[in-house]
């Protein structure tokens, strides 16, 4: 299996978890906050900087850019006119890119479906699960109070949502966005791993017969 | 399998025939223009009405039914205090809900996903393809013409989306509302009919391990 795939997922679905054995039962690098501790690394920010990055997201990130600027290359871009959030994101796709100029991997987060979007090797994954199943995880994992946790895993999905919207200019969750979209707590987390790398599979054996037919050829 | 399935799709993805090839699979029933004809029929409306009925959709079902009616026991209902598209609407769930309790089924389009949605038996899928896919298969399949193509997938598209919006009060294309949603045109027709099998089989095996697991436990 030779693709990089992204893994967007609602707070508690178990989206990453699903993202780090379908890397590992794949053999393949699996991105996540060590993604983030790159890029921090190579573009000189601080780790925890980072952090803040996904509260802040608010208008349109490419409205700021409009000025003249390519909103990719940003070698090339003069950094001090971007806000610090913009230059965080910018540093956190040259990384993304980068990972998956490496080979095949399984990137969570950070808008990499977005940031990959041009690239043919890519399948995207979104992942939720039952607001149920999410607060029990959330409770058990997460050591959030039960009292709290449904308005905790709201906020942590409109932030997820805020940033996307913000830097991708898309929406967040809508189903067009990702090859494969399901619904974790129904199957769990083993058998997501297992229709995700049966999807991706199919794809690699081939569209076999057509899609597009001649009219009565079914 | 003893699953209830429905199918929402964009217009040209193949989800009207992902259905029928899942149905037959299966050996269940398939239910589409199939649905409206005996809707139609047990509720003394003419076919043709119902073809109209998706065209319509604009502002809040449910608030055209908040001035004390029940939305779904139609029985109930003074049918005169209502649109004729809400009665359309009323008398379609109630077809709906009815081949649900006679067994497993595939039922492709008319918020049936919604409809059923206290069901717990019920499997909902969303199918979605690339624009230049399903252009070529409109084009090939419903001779509609290159030059008008777009637009027409557009607005299908948007009908669908308004039908399922004003009837349903949430959103079509969300995956989110959907346990699983998939591109059609990447894996191709049947190798997608494979995908959802592969899914609810998955879920019938059970969720193993535990979705929600103790702290630490991975």
């Amino acid at each position: 299996m030779n693709k990089i795939i992204t893994i967007s997922r609602q707070f508690g679905s178990g989206g990453r978890e699903i993202g780090a054995k379908l890397a590992q039962k794949l053999g393949i690098p699996f991105y996540d906050n060590e993604l983030i501790a790159r890029a921090a690394k190579e573009s000189g920010f601080a780790e925890a900087a980072f952090d803040n990055a996904e509260k802040k997201a608010t208008n349109s990130f490419l409205y700021s850019i409009a000025m003249g600027m390519n909103a990719y290359g940003n070698q090339d871009i003069g950094f001090t006119h971007l806000s610090l959030d913009d230059q965080l994101y910018l540093a956190q796709s040259n990384i993304i890119s980068k990972v998956a100029q490496e080979g095949p991997c399984v990137i969570v987060g950070r808008c990499a479906d977005y940031v990959l979007r041009e690239n043919e090797n890519v399948v995207n994954v979104f992942i939720w699960a039952s607001m149920e199943a999410r607060k029990d995880r959330a409770v058990r994992l997460y050591n959030i109070p039960k009292n709290k946790v449904e308005d905790e895993l709201i906020k942590a999905d409109k932030r997820r949502a805020n940033y996307y919207n913000y830097h991708a200019s898309e929406k967040w969750g809508k189903a067009e966005n990702y090859h494969l979209s399901l619904r974790s707590d129904y199957i769990g987390i083993d058998n997501a791993v297992e229709s995700i790398i049966h999807y991706i599979k199919s794809a690699e054996a081939g569209v076999n017969p057509p899609f597009t037919k001649e009219k009565g050829e079914f």
